[in-house]
């Protein structure tokens, strides 16, 4: 069975990446070089499809900077020193415009092509606190799109299926899950704005969200923060 | 009003095109520059953006190349002289997995970014009998994840329209309604497959469904063909 894997590179696509392998999925993974201003994803990425035994990697390189909008791809600072509950009050300025829409199409190109009909996406219910397009009504809305879009779905060959394996969990369960399948955080990277060689600011959203999962699940982050 | 055109630089969209405006809306125009084969397609795109007056016209660079599996963008023969029921038999080889999905993605974040709330789209009667991608209920189904995918849907400000205004017609239909708003269809480019100077081949589907249409609507195609 081969599955289409969404792999940034961070926390959470790692963990769904080894939850799709246990699942017996062969595992052809996409990343996306999109403007991002944390390059060191694309690097970590590669280990870890390389590290999974993945069949194959592709990275699309997209430049969602050419519209703006965003302070994880525009040259807008990104916020520090929240709190969850600062983060969850409003859709977050890094928050890319229709992001997910555009990963999960080119998930969609790249399944059509390789005759899979699994696609594994790590969003979770941290997250669609804040991003709209991480949302399970957004998932299913978008699952009932691919079916419409395709030769096999038109065929009525075969159905698609997106996977959601982290949607329900916080970050805790998402690492105590990552700890039981042996999955080592050290190859992963979270920070939105990291310091030279790829150190993790420890103060962005993502830091914040990530060092507060570790302190929630009861181990140690293993990576290097600058802070 | 600002809307946001998808502008291939063909006969459809260009009419399209032409249609949003004579409609009152504000062009942002976007093409891709996807791999295909007949990049003149593009300079038609900028000439016509131009000629229109669009406030603002992106190019937009991916791809599709990179997971093969069409011949528009693979190094496979399109294939030539076939009527249109050959052509309608099956889903054609010059398909391109996921394109209007992926396309269509793109509309949504430039929208979301310049806060349009209306995408046009040229497709139509002719194409939907063979792409999976150009029928009716897959654009509703693309309306429907817009509209959960977006800031500005989620938050109930505005709902986000999908317009094709050429769904029902037939080419040689959309060739009158061009010449009615004064279209100047020597601007447009067709061709799967354009020899030397960007002259059309006048025998791939694209070229022959062309023709066909201006012969059924009684006009004179004023491009040149090299047969």
């Amino acid at each position: 069975m081969k599955s289409v894997i969404l792999l940034s590179g961070g926390l959470d696509s790692t963990t769904t990446l080894a939850l799709a392998q246990k699942q017996g999925f062969d595992l052809y993974c996409l990343t996306f070089d999109y403007g991002q201003r944390h390059k060191v994803e694309l690097d970590r990425a590669r280990d870890i499809a390389k590290h999974f035994g993945a069949v194959d990697h592709q990275v699309v390189k997209i430049d969602l900077r050419q519209f703006g909008g965003s302070a994880l791809t525009a040259s807008i600072d990104v916020p520090i020193g929240r709190n969850q509950q600062e983060m969850a009050a409003e859709i977050p300025i890094t928050y890319v415009p229709a992001r997910n829409t555009i990963f999960l199409s080119f998930c969609l190109a790249y399944a059509e092509v390789k005759e899979a009909t699994d696609i594994f996406i790590g969003v979770n219910a941290v997250d669609y606190s804040g991003y709209p397009d991480c949302r399970p009504e957004f998932i299913k809305a978008f699952e009932n799109l691919a079916n419409l879009a395709t030769k096999a779905g038109v065929e009525g060959k075969s159905r698609l299926k997106i996977h959601t394996p982290l949607i329900e969990l916080s970050k805790a369960e998402i690492i105590k899950k990552g700890f039981e399948l042996g999955v080592d955080y050290a190859m992963t990277h979270s920070c939105y704005d990291p310091k030279e060689g790829g150190v993790s600011c420890g103060v962005c959203d993502s830091c914040q969200l990530r060092l507060k999962g570790f302190q929630e699940a009861g181990v140690k982050d293993p990576i290097k923060y600058s802070l």
